[in-house]
């Protein structure tokens, strides 16, 4: 079932933004809770052998995103969803593949973005993202604000 | 002279970081002050005929590391540069090619970076880069926090 909705996931990733296929980007799983992305080094390596910042960014931009479609899917939803701001650390080189992990805040801000929406066909909300090495360790932290808007008719 | 270190440094920056390349990266110009580069829309556009704000925030940081990387040379200092930090909002959608021009915050700024960095061999800056459209509306607005260090010998 969440295999099916990973699957589904990547491919509207890739349709949606073409530029997440060209660095390499796979959905791997989602558990009703965290969505977990990776990109393959190879695209996005710099000549000292680690991921350049801007495909962290991308891939937690990405990660963000593909979260809030699951959750507003869950809840029979569908807006437009676009990124509006967002804020990003880098704490450790990455020189493996990208591993981004998403998950809400709180559930009673997501449960407000909701209501927001349901009454205003538009609301805001920020997600936070986690790149993790393979041992853990945190590489980078990344909060990105996502508007969603109702689709025009 | 300028249009030789613009040639220069987009040399560098796709050797640096083949991705530059790959979202169409071109250095358009420096006048000591201020340096302009551009993507084009295509390698970077969604489906709703928009630049990814990904594609934005990997042009924004580029710009700030190029001007870096240029200030320095006229210090002649060839530190190694990563970016520690960023954040961006985005103002307007870009349904063009993706322009970003960055310049220092104030020149006894960039001062108080040199002297720490030599005397201590790194030191820390924040650059700001805009994304204006053609018709000079601010589209994004990016500040990146950069860190110089020595290159091992």
């Amino acid at each position: 079932m969440n295999n099916q909705r990973c699957r589904q996931l990547q491919k509207l990733l890739h349709k949606e933004v073409p530029l997440s296929n060209r660095i390499g980007m796979t959905v791997d799983s989602y558990d009703g809770d965290r969505l977990a992305l990776h990109a393959e080094l190879e695209p996005n390596i710099n000549i000292h052998g680690v991921a350049f910042g801007g495909s962290i960014y991308s891939l937690c931009a990405l990660s963000g995103w593909g979260l809030l479609i699951l959750r507003l899917e869950e809840k029979d939803l569908n807006p437009r969803i676009m990124i509006t701001s967002a804020e990003i650390s880098y704490q450790k080189p990455v020189m493996q593949n990208i591993k981004a992990s998403s998950r809400l805040f709180a559930e009673h801000e997501f449960q407000n973005f909701i209501d927001q929406y349901k009454k205003k066909s538009r609301a805001r909300i920020k997600i936070p993202v986690e790149v993790r090495l393979d041992n853990n360790e945190l590489a980078a932290r990344f909060t990105g604000e996502y508007i969603a808007f109702a689709r025009a008719q």
